[in-house]
């Protein structure tokens, strides 16, 4: 059962330029989710040569080309026009969408300058993609059995027009008589490579309709299956018993499927317990507070901390003991024990949560080197501490930790009695 | 002076199901610090007839055409023959290759899989690039004034092979003569909009020579200015009067070029003042601590700070007054204020900053609308709270309000005479 052919094409020059493309691994995930896979990738500079070649290849040899980017007001913005021109399609000024682009500044008191007109230009046939979060709509043009969408470049406004309104049509236009099933079982707590040794008997030679995706960061590993069949059904049943098999090889490491995060899961956790947290900071500098308060409601559960980046505060606010960062040092055991416990009491919280290291480039030393983390929790019974040691840049040593105290929280309400 | 047109293709079903490529980020960056900016990159999943496909048309319309991945033994790495059969060339079987690539595994005491043997096979008239970190050699074929050349997909075997073997050959086959400069002034407090307006007398119809590229996120907003002329000497004095030209236009936004970050500016006025801060965070819940942290040595100015999520948390450890948080509430200009003043001296910092907010999804009212953020900023003077009202995504309220945050503290320490 041979699927449709899906090409992305990125927009920018900065993606030519040193910028990572994100969008990539984003549309290409959730493409693959919905049984669509990707089958070839481009990034273009901001050239109308360029993208009007490109875009005409693309949708000669393709059933649905999506691209990203170059629809915002400026000179280099030239997306809309190079698809008019690929496809031999006029362009058209339509007077209502700019009343909303005007209606949005408007809304704060701004005046509309003149290049974002330009937003409201369409290409002769196509249809407008809304755009909640930013000035620059989306357009979606169908030509017989095919396909290209035009959306915008930030991934805060492209994510959710994706979702909402370009993978429906795609779903509806080339999922007809296919059936997906799909599985993300997130881990913590395990290297990828052991993650990956283990499930290898499935990923080796994956039986046909299957397809596996193995990523990892921050901790955290993922671990994708699709099931492509003719009927939801038998899709469905054979992804149950795909997943039984996964659960048997890597289970112990499962903290939850789907759209669940590390932060998330510790919410759900202490929501169902009654439990609040409050966390004490050092080298994270306020990351961990930031991932945990990334989940919506988060306030049911999480009452704040203290960034305890001085030792003067490390005493001060959380009553860490002169003696201990006299004699063991901020980045130790005893501090990090002393800093879960604190900041519990301070924050009238029924568990308390610390990290402490040296995140780099710079403080390390041949006994405290870069990358040494301890990570404290503290609840009404006492503290224990766990201790993380592997190099890296300063970012991932960072997001390592963060990655650790999450997972240590996890496990520590997983063996707690509900 | 048009440089040569240069291509990447990298090869990998992974590229395409998730997996992000950092590759593209390296090599561009690389090439345009070279004079030898990328025109186009492209991913292809491991399928003979699209990489053949795909390297015909790359080589037909570009100078040179590099490729990474799909040089390993195993059945699915098949960038050799598809190069090949691109080209139209015999590939032969190298016995002396073979010996090098048997020799690294007798090395380590390891039989030579069978599988090997596929890594010393060679396109005709292609010159052999060697791999001291791996088992796959690259190669490199000249066809005129054309060039491609195929390198591994593994980053530690890639990047040695690129910057000794490939990079040199690309610089004496296509930079001759020409030269380049480059500036990326970094912007705040400007929408990209309206910085976009005031240098489009530049952007819109680039000189001879010149190219432009705008980038935004996070309340930031960068300017890249690309100079390239036949010695760097008149590169660089071309680059000095547009640099001019730029400051007259945005010269007011401009916070720093280069690699600087808002938070990196931030670090070094309070360091060339002598001031230290601490932070006091609501809404989000430590991201800015983790912003102002970011920077190595941030502890020289950065004591710390509280993450306030509760309302509890914001009476006790940040003294906002009991009346302010019933009759104003938590997102209130008042409250605001008491959380910077607080902060500051909970901190004993010289300055406080302050952001309580409503990122969403929920909790937004007709009043006090999701977007809605207070930032204040307390000195020993006194204090002043700024507002913010955009709606967004969560995690873009968050970052909109670190940004403007960091932008009020640039512009507060701008205004202290040193």
């Amino acid at each position: 059962m041979k699927g449709p052919r899906i090409e992305l094409l990125c927009v920018g020059t900065e993606l030519l330029s040193g910028q990572v493309n994100t969008h990539q691994a984003y549309l290409s995930t959730a493409l693959a989710a919905a049984g669509l896979p990707l089958a070839r990738e481009g990034s273009l500079s901001d050239d109308l040569a360029e993208i009007t070649g490109a875009v005409r290849e693309a949708f000669k040899r393709s059933d649905a080309v999506l691209m990203c980017g170059g629809l915002g007001p400026t000179f280099d913005d030239i997306t809309r026009e190079a698809v008019g021109a690929a496809l031999g399609r006029k362009m058209s000024f339509q007077p209502a969408l700019y009343a909303r682009i005007a209606k949005k500044f408007s809304r704060y008191r701004l005046p509309v300058p003149e290049e974002n007109k330009r937003q409201a230009f369409v290409i002769s046939g196509a249809e407008v993609l809304p755009n909640p979060f930013g000035s620059a709509p989306g357009q979606l043009l169908k030509s017989g059995r095919r396909m290209i969408a035009l959306m915008p470049g930030p991934y805060a406004e492209m994510s959710p027009m994706f979702e909402r309104h370009v993978l429906p049509r795609l779903k509806a236009a080339y999922a007809r008589g296919r059936a997906t099933a799909h599985l993300c079982v997130r881990m913590s707590g395990v290297p990828e490579s052991v993650a990956d040794e283990n499930l290898e008997f499935l990923t080796r030679e994956p039986a046909p309709g299957q397809s596996f995706t193995i990523l990892s960061s921050g901790g955290q590993v993922d671990f994708h299956a699709t099931v492509t069949a003719s009927s939801g059904k038998s899709a469905k049943s054979e992804l149950a018993r795909l997943r039984s098999r996964i659960y048997e090889a890597v289970g112990e490491h499962v903290f939850g499927e789907g759209a669940e995060t590390l932060e998330s899961a510790v919410g759900k956790k202490l929501r169902r317990r009654g439990l609040t947290l409050s966390a004490a900071e050092s080298c994270t500098g306020g990351g961990l507070g930031r991932r945990l308060t990334a989940v919506p409601g988060s306030s049911d559960y999480f009452t704040g901390g203290v960034i305890a980046y001085s030792n003067a505060l490390k005493r001060s606010l959380l009553k860490v003991s002169a003696r201990t960062l006299s004699r063991f040092g901020a980045v130790s055991s005893h501090c990090a024990r002393e800093m879960a416990e604190g900041v519990r009491k301070a924050c009238g919280s029924d568990l308390g949560i610390s990290v402490t290291g040296i995140a780099g480039p710079g403080g390390g030393t041949r006994q405290k080197p870069v990358g040494l983390v301890y990570i404290g929790l503290a609840d009404k019974q006492g503290a224990r501490v766990v201790k993380l040691l592997r190099s890296g840049e300063r970012e991932v040593v960072r997001a390592r930790a963060i990655g650790a105290a999450l997972h240590l929280l996890l496990r520590h309400l997983d063996r707690m009695r509900e």
